[in-house]
């Protein structure tokens, strides 16, 4: 039996102020900087640009684990970091796991670094 | 006896390509990790926050403490990572030391995040 699951298209949520429009407050200065935190490890960015390059922007965990030379479990690890700071979203289908980005996350994060 | 110190002006190196424009390599991941991984942190957001609001683009540390009710050496802790990270200039002028923004250090970093 196929089970098919619906691809789950979330959209980037509106977040925060640019950085340099006016000091930030504390609530806007921690939920944005938990989205930086989430990129700012080599892997995480490796994991995106990998998702972003793979055909139809998609791809399966089975497919991460080899090029970045590391086990399955630590690719997870770090996926679903990228899933919880909203960057990436997770369809499961079948045995497998699916991550595409979210659209407009990365461009709305990168509004906040325009001075 | 006052001493002038000349300000440096460094510009922001060229670092990374975008991360949607093909899987990043590990070196160039490590270089671009450590620049967002810098403003993972609400502190540091907030610090880079208040020296672009602040008069003249500068802002001395003993002006950055009290918004964010932190001790000086905590705030110079942070002050010291977003400088290493090629985010914030430092001049010292007599006692005290003043920070402004790498000119297009973040538009560069928001450069990597468009798709």
């Amino acid at each position: 039996m196929i089970t098919s699951l619906t691809v789950l298209e979330s959209a980037a949520t509106a977040c925060c102020s640019p950085i340099t429009g006016g000091a930030l407050s504390a609530e806007e200065a921690s939920e944005l900087a938990a989205r930086f935190k989430a990129i700012g490890d080599p892997t995480r960015l490796r994991l995106l640009s990998l998702v972003a390059a793979h055909e139809g922007g998609e791809a399966c965990v089975c497919d991460l684990n080899e090029p970045l030379d590391l086990s399955q479990p630590t690719v997870s690890h770090h996926l679903k970091i990228l899933v919880d700071a909203g960057l990436l979203t997770r369809t499961k289908r079948g045995t497998w796991s699916y991550y595409a980005l979210v659209p407009g996350a990365l461009p709305m994060l990168a509004e906040t670094l325009q001075v």
